[in-house]
């Protein structure tokens, strides 16, 4: 092993990027994040960023649409890790053109963490979404940047404590509703943990020009199997209701955004099962858990006792 | 009364875009509706589509992202009305090409159908979905596009049956979750009345170069107030829990795409009060239930009654 790659983080701040930012100053990387004048005066961001500044982070000003500031920051460093917001999914053409024009990257990652975007069975409007996605794919491969896509699937932390139940912020003790009949396998991932295997990417060979699948067997469940085992935590039997996939559609039809597209999002995960419904091959991937058995990742039993 | 103007929709099988396409078929205009081959084909669709042709909507086959099948509609109506998705927002900046081009258009409709964007308060990711809608007004009236804006606050259909609630169906009975104090008013109407009073603006002077604000004095109740008329209703205390505006900017913080942007309006509406915190000004604006006494408007009143 050489020394450990330097990274730079566009899209620090956000949900997922905050984690991934921690686990690359906890393993040693030197840490950079591109971060601009008004998110750091912003006091919603006052926590995390002193929380980014305690564990050694270097903070860069400038800013996804400020091309100089990106290729000055991006030539200070060795990787770049994309996890901006949804809004800014299209933009990263501009960050690649940056990475082309430094010239010094030796792998980046677009802003992904969720389904396999090449491998989904979507309506709109998470159709588009995900196809945001695959086109900034796609312009990596044209401009031949090496890269690593992460697909971790569900965000456990935002998953887990309603059982995807939208609006609540415990499990259900009483009723439930599931889309589709149950049976399909999702994959819930914490926070920490995706970190954790992203950063564990960064040097690994084995990662590159590969999408790197978080499939951990004690994440994977399905909606059926979820409530089970929570009913199992709770001694307690909850009410399921089961709305067939027509009737899922047809809620997606009539559903403004921005809740429409959290249904549709459900109905590719839980009613077609796009996480787990294709095998992975060695031309285009490799699995976390297998890569580094050493992570000592929490199991989807493991997250549920803290709401018991 | 001269003849009634043909109209353009770009975005008809879209949430608003039914109920609007199906006020000007109502109201005697000649009504045309762009549709994408694929949307045509789509079996979600077919019964959205087959409402248009009883309804005598003309169907013309194109695309936002084809310009001569853009061009070529525009040429043979006189008004246009966008009610594309939260995807396609961005993307109008092609029907303004397309619309300057075309040279014939006496109005322009772009999709809005909430807040006014150049008077909110709001936290990203609302923040940068409100501004798109503003790059686009600030656009069509750089082009000298003649235009009305239709500031028609929150659908009831998706809100009322809910409280704003996310998840739930019917109101709720027992427990309701308020942001902020629950005192700023917001505003409610149901999309047949968004539907109506749009299609009066079409050929009304008044509402050229205007903002089309939707305030009818029934429509307009504080969360409180709305809780109240609830109760009332059901002749029973529901359980009130406030969230004050730190813990809605941190929930708001802590919570991926896309319920982030649920949070986020809410908090645009319900604890900035958004809706309503301002006075139209005859330079701007103008207001709909005042322009047309005439339309019999479904008040918030008379909607929550289908669900006692």
């Amino acid at each position: 092993m050489g020394e450990k790659s330097k990274i730079l983080f566009i899209g620090a701040t956000g949900y997922i990027g905050r984690f991934i930012v921690q686990a690359s100053a906890k393993a040693g990387h030197p840490t950079f994040a591109l971060v601009r004048e008004k998110t750091v005066s912003d006091p919603a961001k006052a926590p995390i960023i002193q929380s980014f500044t305690s564990a050694g982070v270097t903070l860069l000003h400038g800013d996804l649409y400020d091309h100089e500031s990106l290729v000055k920051a991006i030539k200070q460093v060795d990787v770049v890790i994309s996890t901006v917001g949804h809004a800014q999914l299209a933009d990263q053409d501009k960050l690649i053109a940056a990475i082309k024009e430094a010239g010094n990257v030796k792998k980046f990652f677009p802003s992904e963490f969720g389904n396999d975007v090449d491998r989904v069975h979507a309506v709109e409007p998470a159709k588009s979404a995900f196809e945001t996605k695959a086109k900034i794919r796609r312009a990596i491969e044209a401009a031949g940047i090496p890269y690593t896509y992460v697909s971790s699937n569900f965000f456990a932390g935002y998953f887990l404590p309603t059982l995807a139940q939208p609006g609540v912020t415990s499990p259900p003790r009483d009723k439930v509703v599931i889309l589709g009949d149950g049976n399909p396998k999702a994959i819930f991932v914490k926070e920490d943990d995706i970190g954790t295997y992203t950063i564990k990417a960064v040097d690994d060979p084995r990662t590159l020009n590969k999408i790197l699948y978080l499939r951990p067997p004690g994440n994977i469940y399905s909606f059926n199997e979820l409530v089970a085992l929570w009913e199992k935590k709770i001694g307690k039997t909850i009410e399921k209701t089961y709305v067939p996939e027509d009737q899922v559609l047809k809620n997606i039809e009539e559903t403004p955004f921005p809740v429409k597209i959290v249904i549709a999002i459900g109905h590719s995960v839980f009613v077609k099962g796009d996480h787990t419904n294709f095998e992975i091959e060695e031309s285009f991937g490799v699995e976390a858990s297998k890569l580094y058995p050493d992570v000592n990742n929490t199991t989807v039993d493991e997250y549920l006792n803290q709401f018991v």
